[in-house]
């Protein structure tokens, strides 16, 4: 039985759901709420949320990959949450986000179109505009969303990735466990 | 007189809530909010509330027990907190809830039905289908819920498992102080 | 003229308010918003509001005192942020807030009338039932609001304490600076 | 076209945003939400948000400059976030924001009329007097908003000064890229 929550999505979006074995997603403002901890000694924290944690190791065990691609550097802290998490593709202060998707489309071995990729800023719109599952956290910048296929329900950092990989694993018809 | 938050709660859920001898808890998204801080060094830091240790602390003293089986390491922090408190049972990187639970049921000599336990996310099912008192935080997964006896107008990390305490000490007739 | 958030308050609140030359309060829950920050060395972080620092500071230089009574510890940390907000009386680990009541009315030399104390939970209630004009912030425990004259529109550690300082300058007429 | 959040904007309130070469602004409150994080060792920690990152950078892409005037101390973390961020000026500790505001005019070559400054308390009034394009954001005291032409839908820290280069960018008809 559907989750309630994906009752009302068309067969169109779910059929583009049902695709993807790739989720990838940008760091800041999607897997933790935006906030940026700053010390003396330059960005020191990140924080992120356990049930998308909990969202991505079902994902995991489904038998499905997972990614980070970054604009902004703490790339050991995205290093060591990513491992904490089982996901196989980080890229931090990416330059050039389009060529970073083609290197991990690449060595994933997937098409684009089986990519999912979650975002919250116009910097995420050269992925964004390519990938065959689009999504916007609910607190992205508004410019963002007409190019999406999905807007989550939940900010970024309080679970926003847990409904996606919710949503994915609905859309396949895979129990979460 | 009942706290008027708890008035309109059926006989047979307070008469479960009055068996409770024992209460165990997730930690991550029931004693926090669910945020995981994360520095160079791995996952430093952890973020409890105030009104929770209250609310332990008159469990305690009215002459109960409480502790914390968690799925997550981080094991020295919860050990900190935990003794903080005055819980008894704490167990962090808990890789068979289920049989944890018998240990702490050993160690305590109280039967699962003496037991509350107060969860967020699915990796706490095997717990709640076994204990008297299954509790969920109301920003719990929702699939937890139908499993739960009592589901809290309180969030995780914002005083939910004060709200237990206060509704176990309720059904008990025990005045906070 | 009478800020609008105040116009509403009967003669006899802005009487009690109008008699207050010390302002004590709690900290965690008050000064903060509960959360308690817990590495593997403890209790290392609290987290105070900024507007709150500048309500502090017009009442001290209007000529007024203020402390914190504490029933936990962290010490040093309160002890840091009182220095930085020049407030002159600070007990941490307070197993007796209503002693350290006492010596702090007879150090600054007023009486329990002329107190007002902002808390949260049942272990400041020795203190509000003592002083002049009893407060508690909007999220304080329900069953201490019944002894408060004033109960905070906004919450512990996003303001509270400003809320009151404002309130207590306008029931002296003094405009804040 | 324009943004839908600046659509009812006046023309006379475009007009004024349209002269800004210079964005100013206060720290805690405005580019953070206003918590202070306080270890042994003191104010130890400012928590900044991404998307005012991007909203800056876009503002610098643009080819007009930036800076923070702030009366609080944690220079080192401030001057590291604003260097981070691309800011040409930033003042810590400010004893007399009027006569900071005069110095940062003369370095950047610019007149008041030209300056937008963004702020939360009544410590920001002696520059929101000044300049051309006056701000508060919506958790600002109440006092300092008569003083404002623009008051934003974003709260400090959360987003609100994003919120102000995209209105001074659309005001300027510049699209954010």
């Amino acid at each position: 039985m559907m989750d309630g929550r994906f009752e009302h999505l068309s067969e169109e979006l779910l059929a583009a759901a049902k695709r993807v074995k790739l989720l990838l997603m940008d760091c800041d403002g999607v897997l933790t709420d935006g906030r940026l901890y700053f010390t003396r000694d330059g960005e020191e924290m990140k924080v992120f949320h356990v049930r998308d944690g909990q969202g991505l190791s079902t994902w995991h065990v489904a038998g499905f990959e997972s990614g980070i691609i970054s604009g902004r550097g703490a790339a050991e802290i995205l290093g060591i949450r990513a491992k904490d998490l089982g996901m196989k593709f980080v890229v931090a202060s990416s330059r050039d986000k389009s060529a970073d998707l083609d290197k991990i489309l690449d060595a994933a071995g997937v098409t684009a179109d089986e990519v999912a990729f979650i975002g919250d800023d116009i910097g995420d719109l050269p992925i964004l505009e390519r990938v065959g599952f689009p999504v916007a956290v609910c607190d992205a910048v508004e410019e963002l969303k007409p190019h999406c296929l999905y807007v989550t329900a939940t900010m970024g950092g309080q679970g926003a990735v847990r409904e996606l990989t919710d949503l994915l694993l609905a859309a396949k018809k895979i129990e979460s466990a």
